[in-house]
């Protein structure tokens, strides 16, 4: 069966941090979201529109990276429709008992071995009174502490072989390719920007040119206000949070972007609007030459480094911890 | 069939007006839409992110109101298989042969009256090359006159029942229902908010108090950046246009709101977020009491002017016409 | 001698208050205004960019309204000139011991009766090292509680003699006067916007039409970021703080606004941007017509609530309270 | 005498340009200046919000640079006491008859040779009807044309020694200098941020790393508004405007930047908001390190291009004008 409405939506990441104190302190008290559970090694936190039990679930760990990604199901059927294609893809790695919040699910990797599961029954959040808010869309007030985002967004994953990637994401799970860039003088294609709805991208894939597997570039939150990303910049430049790029606007989905290292080393993307919206049925993948990248990148001047954009993933390869260091004056 | 995914989204509206050239001054001078055609009365338009030939048809009338809007389908089955159950609930007009840029379609009236049509052969906007964009999902470049929104949003209708408006777009065409606003005091529902994919709303209906049928609340184009909303409020307010409320954000949508009534006298709204974007497969309809409506209708202190908001609809009832009469400062 | 260039700018306002709890969860937890001293009944706060010890002093009292206004000259001998110049008017109430971080100051009354007083030695806020921003010319770090306004503003004044009240501050002070209404029926003027520098008002005084005396309309904090005034609007919705108007821009002062009671019942302003700056050495005042007044006040399609906006000032008249109250949501 | 208030502000200047008609294109189309008069080689624009007759002239010329720069006295008086402290500093350059819209004139140069004038008669700007604005602070409507800069900033110049020039405004023509780096390990200083009034500057000195003398780095036009700095980069970029950095906002003066260069070669800054406005009347001057300076270029990620920002000014030393050469893609 044709995969293409089975999927709504990323509903919930896991980060691993090997500094839990200093990343619970820039989720929350920098960026305002919500505690809502220990138990473990893990806190789950959500921010103020997320529409579940939690969106992230934070773990200790030796070293930062992706613990988890939940996707959503249209359905319980679709749940199991995709369950078996991903068993038939040699990904499915079996169904769970869930999490906080998270009924049942079923766990698969990736290609590239990112850890993953699909989910049908998971719990709907419930403000309690003190936290309702008079705006009825709004799943609790918006927080009074830090620059608050609205939800999970988004998710980049660096991969040793992107085509392989799309590929299976497009043909077992229905994702469409919005679009992506390729090295025209060799024929390899270094990126693909992908989503299950009118999102712009909810997954992106990049190459990881320092050979390694499976790991993460970036969990990207919502503001949907570009001015927020101003903002954020500014905080974090005020706190010794690591800016690595932005605020900016890429090209490449219209999207407003700031990246930033979290004190654990995982790099965070703060998402100041909506992005291009692809409301077409039959778009056409739009496809970038490398060679002709610097659009693609920012509209904007600002740059990408070099040292850190393209090569740092977590967990990081031996010797990249000391890119992402800083000197700390969160107060 | 389960209507759930057979609509893409809102392809194009056509609107009404007694007075072509302010309409064109309004469209191509203030709002920076660019022509892409004329035939017989008729003027086509669009923004420069729209993604087919044109979005905006305007056509010489003797009274402003809505000609036409055009949804479409998810697949060329989808359209057919929408086609049928439209037959089946009385509301089908037959198939035409489109129109510039339009390919066949499949005629309709809403419940209440409205002229409507689904599609699926449309064109496709290619640019020629002094107005293509190196930001590559962006159809065209972004136009130098005026200040353009970046492609058509939604449309609001005013229906003399709102319930059985409602039902027929949830049961035949797969809406889903957001938001709803019901008078407790009488159970009667008088305002709901629906869509088809992610969007917050692509039509709302609301209920009409004179007890006409069939007519237009507003059209709106979309920004998606809310400081774009006060720069349309002071260009409307040097060049004469007039105001009517905004610019504010609803609670219900959480749209960033700008109100303003075109020369030809049809309302249209500037949209300057994306408004809340519905992520979750099975949400429920959220639903306002009347009288607790404040916060549904601003989150900031904007009032909207009970001698025209909730009355004033196109083609206006006798007398109406005044109401929005403005001196005209364009130039 | 010509008072041109003798006072610099409005450095601090003491505000009354008989919710002391209230107001500073207001002033604290809302605003994020940092306190910095306690003393009897009152409480010293200051925005993160204040460059003096405070900018409020909140005191509690039976009823709210103005405590004080302190003016800084532009040197000690210009402050001499000034109390000098008072004391002709027959306005000087004498030299006082100051306060925490003021020191020796000049007392005075405005021709209405508010009191005010002239300031030179200051005592200027050195940050303690967790509070020091990297930005050299921000005087603490922003703090990342509620969302915080920049600095004090300015002062909107009720008076029940516009002209009297502003003429001696341009003669016996050296404010200008960038506009003013007038209603043109009856050659009164019912409001002026003075400044003693490029702003476009620190002072603005408006008719007070219940006939009372020394009554504050508004004190005002600086966000100078557009966005800001949306985000507040947002969080008093959210938070129970009674909005009267905005967010929008005035015509007057091109000032971005939004006006809300805190729970003390004094009226604060919002200010979003710097509104126009008067660089003209030689500007001629504006003036405003009352029967041509909407641009005035809005740019938008904003209206002022013709029950609270133009008669409801600190202290309250006798039923005046009920005007403001709010149920309260804070949490 | 002190001359601490005998400067108003800067009132206009004069580009040359190799490129008439690429330099037209970009002040004209696409940030929406209005033409007010020709003259020889010479064109006269004006911003929409600026206060005279004109506020930049471009004049044809072999290579890029700064024709002349004019200072407003803040009275007749300041004038004939400024040009007599010039000529005593040995600045002076005589009086002249002025210009279109400016009367007389005392000509002057910088230390490092500028161009300079300082001008007390002057032609205030008065719209035709059909350009008026509702808004009476502002001299004429916003146009509807391109993106439009509200009016004329400051300006940065590069000089071969910048204390020397710094100190020669600061003694003569009252400047007050609000912020500098120094090179720590030489205690040399590099750049200095000078203003007559409370904006943060409206003049910088960067040292000029070429040994060159006499050239200008930037000229600035405010927007006032952050997100138009956004606005802006999108048009430069879609329509073939080279962007050297930003938008971002500089740690020093807190303003919000985006650098490009016109067609003629010269690098313009559009200024998103007013930067951090100096109240106090005894500030003290803020001093950067170099070596801890990336705040102050930025707050947000940007970074400032070794190959341009610091060595390229114009007119450019040989060799220099094809690291701003583009491509083009206007239309």
């Amino acid at each position: 069966m044709n995969p293409r409405f089975e999927l709504a939506h990323l509903a919930h990441a896991e980060l691993l941090t090997p500094d839990m104190e200093g990343s619970l302190w820039f989720f929350t008290e920098l960026l305002g979201m919500r505690e809502v559970a220990r138990q473990g090694d893990s806190v789950y936190l959500r921010c103020y529109e997320d529409p579940y039990h939690h969106s992230l679930k934070l773990t200790g760990s030796d070293a930062p990276g992706l613990g988890n990604l939940g996707w959503r199901a249209t359905s319980a059927d679709a749940l199991d429709r995709r369950a078996a294609a991903l068993d038939t893809a040699g990904l499915g790695r079996g169904w769970t008992r869930g999490d906080l919040g998270v009924g049942r699910t079923f766990a698969f990797e990736s290609p590239d071995g990112h850890p993953m599961e699909l989910v049908w029954d998971i719990e709907k959040y419930v403000a309690p009174p003190e936290l309702r808010s008079p705006i009825l869309t709004r799943r609790s007030k918006r927080p009074l502490q830090g620059l608050p985002p609205r939800r999970l967004d988004h998710v980049n994953l660096m991969a040793s072989d992107v085509t392989a990637q799309k590929e299976v994401f497009e043909q077992t799970l229905g994702f469409g390719t919005r679009e992506r860039v390729v090295d025209f003088s060799s024929g390899t294609e270094i990126g693909a920007w992908m989503s299950v709805n009118i999102l712009g991208h909810e997954m992106a894939i990049m190459a990881d040119s320092t050979g390694s597997r499976g790991r993460l570039h970036h969990l990207a939150f919502w503001y949907g206000v570009p001015q927020h990303n101003t903002d954020a910049a500014e905080l974090c430049r005020e706190y010794g949070v690591r800016i690595e790029a932005g605020p900016d606007v890429h090209g490449i989905t219209q999207g407003a972007f700031l990246y930033v290292f979290e004190p654990g080393g995982n790099r965070i993307e703060l998402f100041g609007n909506s992005g291009i919206l692809e409301l077409e049925p039959d778009f056409e993948t739009v496809t970038w030459d490398l060679a002709d990248f610097d659009t693609g990148i920012a509209i904007g001047g600002a740059t990408l480094p070099a040292e850190t954009y393209f090569v740092y993933g977590t967990p990081p390869v031996p010797g990249q911890e000391k890119l992402v260091a800083t000197g700390g004056a969160r107060s």
